[in-house]
């Protein structure tokens, strides 16, 4: 008797998109506005989703209220009014497409749920592009 | 040649998370403001989906004017404008956690089905919260 | 130079229509299943919207961090996980129409702003319904 | 490493719901209001989603700003501020269902796609119908 | 101590923009592909708001259910399903504009409406495009 | 025979609130994490609304493609993706609040139109906090 529980967050962040080792013209070409050097942003929209057994005597899968602050603990913390280029260790290397920051999220999530949990991040950098990632 | 319909309604309900063999004490710690003995409610919005076949003459996997009557029928007449706790039977001594809900909604539904077909149940319990269970 | 800034928030209540003047047989045929004696309930959303000058030095109407804090301390804090009822004051010989709870809450929040502020309250009871109150 | 990325697009246009070979009378009992012979029409919301492996170098599973134009180009052009019995030749026998035009998207766009993704596509009719499509 | 009070609705029609009294290629060139001879269509979702006194009995300005069954029996039955330049009898020779259609509502719906209420039509052609009208 | 017609647009930026003639540590008390040096982001979701009479021939108060156009043109073009401190001169020394935002825009708007129409905007800096302007 499985089921999987959902949880919306959000923060608001400024990136630019850019591969460290591609040169200036290589990147614009590549990313056109996105890759502009002084940053845009985004009112990013996260759904954390966990599958697992429904539990026989609380009815839940995972207490929402817990999941809630984990996610305000582990990423609105890190992300929300943040530049992620320069202000998140994780992006010094690595781009912060919407995939890439999907991938970071379920890292430092996926470690404060047992294994019997199959963990998905749905991540929207606008109302019309989304991600999704399941680790 | 498989495809999902999905068909969106709507339950407004009141509720209490409440765990009939624990104590007051133990139900006020674990569930909250969610455990207020005097209820708090819901907007609840329902997704049912099917996956089955396309029909090759109708095109449909199924009609879509049926599932609505069939969700009016099984669940909204059972649960719109009711007290969970104290107006619908099943949940005498289950808790009433979207888990729970979408589980016995489920449970009605199935039987109306050809067992060719797929069920998925999503239930927003606010905008913030879901949860998805398939029996 | 006027601006408007609204800032959304949001309450989950039990509640039921009933004119405590009125006999069950009146309140029924009047308010039909919302008159539910053992309640239903809803997902509040609720948006404060305050007109005034915008300052010309901060470029605020207000600070949208303390109203939010404002709606927090003077209406979440009274309203969300209750009963409305039973568990709010106001309500003890007032119908909990989404246009009362409208009005309540204006005169919650009046006195916390200037009088060169206009106040204005939205309040949806569901995704179809919503009540407009100037004061 | 794989990821599901998804794009929304829209298009308006007008359809009846008949079935070629049947009589006038079996299509308005199967199909009811949605049998008009003067047609009805939608805004039909379109997701479309391809999952893949993130790119180590770009952090994309694919550019949007690509799949954007592939939409407008394979889809929009050919749907939107159309009738789709009249003006869509795929529809000259086939009846104009959200399941068959989920599929006559599909087979559309498919080409485009390097078998490597998974392509779904997800077709709201109204915000309350919609459809899912695999291949 | 006035409150506006609103309902949701919608309704899926099919119609092209054409003045009759222009030629074709006037008309094809002011209104572009929303001239298409052969139709497209929208899911319009309408907003009629009320303003009026707040009953001080039963803290109603107007019964939501009473709307919502004039808005099905005025409104809907008309428009819903319908192509509106041909079932439409108002649209023969009107320009099915979204401005034309919330005054053709307006006027539908107001003789049902005691002078003390102002009315409002908010309509939404797409989910970018709407209008309001005031009568 | 007034109506109001509106439209939707959207940009991405990033930005900092920051008063140019106050020191960091008034910004930072004042503004927060809004404050932050490196800068944050938003989706912006823009509405533009024009009051005015329906033309009695075409059934517009104005061409909505005209005033998408217009939009695109002196407004996105100017918006999005970019820094707006670094890259919009008219925030140079003026803090991009929602408010100022706003203002800008409809200076840059208000003389593209007759003034026998009222202009409004709408600004969304997220989906929880909104301002309008109406000049």
């Amino acid at each position: 008797m499985k089921a999987t529980v959902s949880r919306h967050a959000h923060f608001n962040s400024a990136h630019r998109l850019n591969v460290s080792k591609w040169t200036d013209i290589e990147n614009k070409e590549y990313f056109g506005p996105c890759n502009n050097v002084n940053f845009h942003g985004h009112n990013y929209e996260l759904i954390v989703s966990l599958t697992g057994d429904i539990d026989p005597v609380t009815g839940y899968v995972y207490d929402m209220k817990e999941l809630s602050d984990l996610i305000k603990n582990d990423v609105e913390s890190r992300l929300d009014h943040k530049n992620l280029n320069l202000d998140v260790p994780e992006f010094k290397d690595l781009n912060p497409s919407a995939e890439n920051i999907s991938k970071v999220i379920y890292d430092w999530l996926r470690p404060s749920f047992s294994s019997k949990f199959t963990i998905k991040i749905k991540l929207y950098e606008t109302p019309r592009n989304f991600v999704e990632y399941f680790g």
